[in-house]
C-alpha cells in the first residue's frame, strides 16, 4: 500500500491558513517529500507523519515557494539525531542552490546525495517506489513526477510444477527473493504469473498543460495537479505566468484516464478553491480540491 | 508611543503551535523586524500587523532559526509592491549569508543596503528609533538590540520669552523643527526645557547572561529576554548551548532594574514554560512568559 499525504496546497507565498505546496509519499516505512517551501516542516508535523522516514527529497524547480524549507527540515533531521545519507533530486542548478542555502546549515549530522537531472526524464528508486521525474513548462526548469509501485504477478502453482521448482523454495521465490538451492539457481519469475497492475501518483507542479503530461499521468490511480487559477477567464493570466487553471488541470486529468485528481497549488488570490470545483468536475467528475494535511491509502486491487 | 509584537517565542525548531523568536517594533507607521526565521511572515500576518511597514531588518546572528525565513520574507515584499530599499543589519558575514539565501530570490523590485556590524557596539536609527546593536555571548557572533524612542523636553514659555523667541514660530519650535524668521535661526532647544524620559525596549537572544546585557537593558520598559530553559537544573546545558535559564534572564532583569521581562526562545523541550514562570517570577515580579502575538504599546509618562 501506499499512502499520499497533500502536507500543503498553497502557491507563491505561505498564507496564515495554507501551507506552501508539497507531499508526502510513504510506502513500507520509507517515504519521499516532493518540494520543500517555509513551513513544509511544521506542515509535515501537522500532517502526523514522520520527517525520520524521509529518504529522498524530490524537487520540481527552484522557486522560493517550492525550496525555501530545505535548510530548516534538513536542520531539523539533524537534530532528530539522523545520521543516514539523504538523497535530494532536482533540476539542472540543484548543487549551486543547495550550496547557497545551506550557509545557514553548513553542518550536518548526515551526507546528502544530490543528483541533479541530466535529461528531460530521468528515472531511479526510494525504497520500493519506482520513480519517473519528466520535464514540464514553467519559467524555469522545472520536473513533474510519476511515483510507481510495482507488483509483481500472482503465485502460480502449475507453472512453478511446470517449471519443476522444488516446493522448498516455493514461498522465497513467491515472495519476490532469487534463491540458489541445491546448486541450481531460480528466479521468483519461475513461480509467477505476468506482473499485475501497481499503485501510481503522479504530480505536476508548476506548469503549462502538455501531452508529456498526460502520457506520464495515464491511468494514475492519482492525479496530483496544479490549479493556480480557479476562474477560466484568468487564462491569460495562466499563459503569463506558466501555470494552468482548474479546467486545463481537468482536460488533462481527461485525458490521461486517471482514476482520480486532487488540484493543488492555488494562488494566494484564490481563498475558497472550491467555489470553482463544479467546473473542473464538469470537464473530470472525479477532480477534488486538495486541502492541507489531505491523505489517502491506495492499495493493490483484488 | 512604540508597539511591540513578539511574533514568535519558539527557538531551534518551529512546531506546530510556536512559531521562532522575532519581534516587531512599530513607531510613527514605520516598524522594524528583530531576525527572521521559518514561517516568521506567516506569523507576523496571524500578529495581524503589516509586512509593507518594516523599513529595517535587525538580526541577532546567523542560526538558521532567526533566518531561514529571509529569502521567503523578500519576496513576499516584493510580491506587496514594494520598491523603497529595505535596510538589514547583522554581524559580521551579513554580505555572505544574505548573498547565499538569495540563491532563491535573486530578483527584487527593491534594492537591500546590507550593514554589518564591525564594532561590538554599533548605533543608527530606524524612523523615529534609535537603535544600538551591541554584542553578546553565544556560539557565534551575536548582538542584542536596545530600541529608543527619545522624547524631547517640554515647550517653557519662560524660556521662550527669557530667550526673546517670536511667538509666530513658538509652535514649530514647539515640535522640534528649527526655523529661521526674518533672518535669524531658531533651534527648539530655545524653548524646550531638558529632554524627558523616552520609551525603551531591549531585546537579548541568544546569549549568556553578561554584565554588558545588564548596563544595555538599564531602565528598559521592556526586557525581551531569552529563556532556552525553564529548569534552573538545565543550567549545565545552558552553559554548554550558550543560552540561559529563566532564573538567569530574571536576575539580569532585576540588576537591569527593568520595569518588566518577557521570555522568549524557549527550546522545543519546553511545551508549557508557564510551569517555571514562578521560579523567575521569585527572582524578577514582573517577569512574563512570552507567547506568539503578544503585544504591548508603550506610551510616555505624563
Amino acid at each position: 500500500m501506499l499512502d499520499v499525504v497533500l502536507v500543503g496546497c498553497g502557491g507563491t507565498i505561505p498564507l496564515k491558513n495554507r501551507w506552501l505546496t508539497a507531499c508526502y509519499l510513504r510506502c513500507n516505512g520509507r517515504a519521499m517529500l516532493i518540494d520543500c517551501g517555509e513551513g513544509t516542516q511544521i506542515a509535515i508535523k501537522e500532517a502526523g507523519v514522520s520527517l525520520y522516514a524521509i529518504n529522498a527529497i524530490c524537487l520540481t524547480h527552484y522557486h522560493a515557494d517550492h525550496i525555501s524549507g530545505l535548510p530548516g527540515l534538513l536542520l531539523s533531521l539533524g537534530n532528530e539525531g539522523r545520521t543516514d545519507p539523504l538523497a535530494i533530486y532536482g533540476p539542472v542548478g540543484l548543487q549551486r542552490i543547495v550550496n547557497g542555502l545551506r550557509v545557514i546549515a553548513p553542518e550536518l549530522p548526515f551526507s546528502l546525495e544530490l543528483h541533479e537531472y541530466l535529461q528531460p526524464q530521468e528515472s531511479f528508486t526510494v525504497g520500493d517506489l519506482s520513480v519517473t521525474a519528466f520535464a514540464v513548462k514553467h519559467t524555469l526548469p522545472c520536473y513533474g513526477y510519476r511515483m510507481q509501485l510495482p507488483r509483481a504477478g500472482k503465485f502460480d502453482p502449475i507453472r512453478a510444477k511446470h517449471n519443476q521448482i522444488p516446493m522448498a523454495i516455493w514461498s522465497t521465490l513467491q515472495k519476490g527473493n532469487a534463491v540458489t538451492y541445491e546448486g541450481v539457481a531460480y528466479s521468483p519469475q519461475q513461480v509467477l504469473g505476468a506482473p499485475r497492475k501497481g499503485l501510481s501518483v503522479v504530480y505536476c507542479t508548476d506548469t503549462r498543460p502538455l501531452e508529456r503530461i498526460a502520457t506520464m499521468a495515464q491511468g494514475a490511480d492519482l492525479f496530483i495537479c496544479e490549479g493556480m487559477y480557479g476562474d477560466a477567464s484568468k487564462q491569460d493570466k495562466a499563459l503569463e505566468t506558466q501555470h494552468m487553471t482548474f479546467s486545463e488541470a481537468a482536460q488533462l486529468a481527461k485525458q490521461a484516464e486517471v482514476r482520480s485528481m486532487w488540484l493543488t497549488h492555488y494562488s494566494p488570490s484564490l481563498p475558497e478553491p472550491n467555489e470553482y470545483l463544479a467546473d473542473a468536475q464538469a470537464i473530470f467528475a472525479e477532480t477534488q480540491c486538495g486541502f492541507d494535511g489531505q491523505r489517502t491509502t491506495l492499495r493493490f486491487e483484488d
